[in-house]
């Protein structure tokens, strides 16, 4: 029998843990894979663009453990009453290629966004931060905000979206979980003087959500809504105020806000700093500019991480996913059994 | 909810409808779905290797529908008491991204992989062909047997295996479904004066089972078993002796046995002939070769004709896959209220 963690039990699973502890705990296993990057076997995701969205399938595997994501894109549904971004995953073993775990992914994917979003400002972003501006107040948001303040200890946020219902939204669930909030009418109001501007938007399309005059020197900017061909949030005058980080530079380059620059415009792959190969300093007074487009080896992470908990907490059900006849050439026969 | 069919679900349905019913109906799905090729847009699978198999995603879209398969390749398994092939995939509605199906697909692959054997023998092989050697006799060989005689009349088996315990278990289940058969001790004798060859052996390895001298003029090869990098089964000299049929070219070139052969070496794409832009006279005396290593199209078809049939027949189970809050931008809300 295969585990599954449906929906239910991921909702429960999270509040069991906390939403903050969980993000927490789920960082510090990004940095344990992300330290040992060349151990993957990468790809860049596969992509289908249909009108009015995508649909990926998101591949990585180590020597023991094998996973994958399947993620849709589709800034539609939201007026449907349905997720834009809707996921779920398995995670395998290597030796015997079968399932160890099949779980919902869109609760996970938000979790493990947020989460990657702060390791790498955990490593990018001044010491001293400790206020964010939160640029698309989506379903994203409000995880964003306590991934940075259970990582970096980020308390006071700056909201703002084009739509003021996103806003009244997040500012609810955020004021209720104890942060110092602000909202504002316009980007450009609610990213001044923030230590670090998150864009988390989601319009398929190439919006300036951030324009080079709107980011000052110090500031980090952590981008995560430019993840498609032609779905980019930064002006590349933001793009070229600073240093550009990105989590696997092959996918990037086709994907995130980079695309606008020409390929050979330098950027640094993230592992590269979490694992110790490039010394960053925090607080030179820098720009640096995270540009996520969300890779398989987060999702790996997340996936590795619940398996553990959902077994250790007994939170999933057992499908009758992989056939089991007594004979394993026999598939006929137990048919006929009519067994499995 | 999103359905599920588990193999206690397939299983039922199989027999519910029947095996050979279900063969001939999904082959009917199939020349469907492949006389409208130039519809789908297709990729090579996505496959990543390790020591003893592959792991493998099969991603394939039309405009309405996308699909995609999992399935591992593990010879190894069988020792271990496992599946060497254990699949399962999802049927998708392109328009909002969202699942429509999740499906056990170990069967369901043994059973694709069989009606589109017998696609092709339909179009390709002798209209007189009644006899078929079998050439490996594990999980596939009795889904090709039956395929064969619903499809194309094919009644009389030729059964050979390096297992001799693998030939009694394919004995037993086929004479009870009333075939006229003969096993043998060495593949020469089986396949001498059959209209139509099957391997489907499982090594990863380059194999020999075939060699030029065993086929003569007029028989059909089909070809199961070849088909990763490295493992083949068909000597080069019995590609050499007829006309080459592939599913989808550039997947064939680097999986199928005529990885043996120049790049330029020429096959051509079964949907040709399906479709009706080749014409070929079945009688003309010639020998092909059925390249099969397996594409997505077949499990698109295959997934959505099931689709149909367990939603008629209340087969399935209903998974809670993707979160359904009120708000669908309030994914943080609906955890905080604890409910789905």
């Amino acid at each position: 029998m295969t585990p599954f963690v449906s929906v239910d039990n991921m909702v429960k699973l999270v509040r069991h843990v906390g939403v903050e502890t969980f993000l927490t705990e789920l960082c510090a296993v990004l940095e344990e894979d992300f330290a040992r990057w060349p151990s993957f076997d990468k790809s860049p995701r596969h992509a289908v663009h249909v009108p009015g969205g995508v649909i990926e399938l998101m591949p990585i595997a180590d020597d023991a453990l094998y996973s994958f994501k399947y993620v849709n894109g589709h800034p539609p549904n939201m007026k449907r009453g349905l997720q834009t971004v809707a996921a779920f995953g398995v995670l395998s073993d290597v030796e015997i290629g079968y399932p160890l775990l099949f779980s919902e992914m869109t609760i996970l994917t938000a979790l493990r966004t947020a989460a990657m979003s702060a390791v790498a400002a955990k490593h990018l972003a001044p010491s001293t931060a400790r206020s964010m501006a939160l640029i698309g107040n989506g379903a994203q948001s409000e995880f964003q905000a306590m991934a940075f303040r259970g990582v970096l200890g980020v308390k006071k946020l700056r909201l703002y979206d084009i739509d003021p219902a996103a806003t009244k939204k997040a500012l609810a669930n955020l004021q209720q979980a104890g942060f110092d909030i602000e909202t504002f009418s316009t980007a450009e109001e609610a990213v001044l003087g923030a230590d670090i501007i998150t864009t988390a938007t989601a319009d398929k399309k190439n919006a300036t959500i951030l324009s080079g005059n709107m980011v000052g020197p110090g500031q980090y900017v952590n981008g995560v809504g430019g993840d498609c061909p032609g779905k980019t949030e930064l002006h590349v005058d933001v793009l070229k105020r600073g240093d550009i980080y990105v989590e696997y530079e092959p996918q990037t380059r086709i994907e995130g806000d980079v695309q606008q620059l020409p390929k050979d415009y330098p950027v640094t792959e993230l592992w590269r700093v979490i694992g110790g190969e490039i010394d960053v300093s925090r607080d030179a007074g820098k720009t640096r500019i995270f540009d996520s487009v969300g890779f398989a080896i987060a999702d790996f992470s997340a996936l590795r991480y619940v398996h553990q908990k959902v077994l250790d907490e007994d939170l999933f059900d057992a499908l009758s996913l992989i056939p089991d006849p007594a004979d394993p050439r026999d598939l006929y026969g137990m048919i006929q059994a009519g067994g499995a």
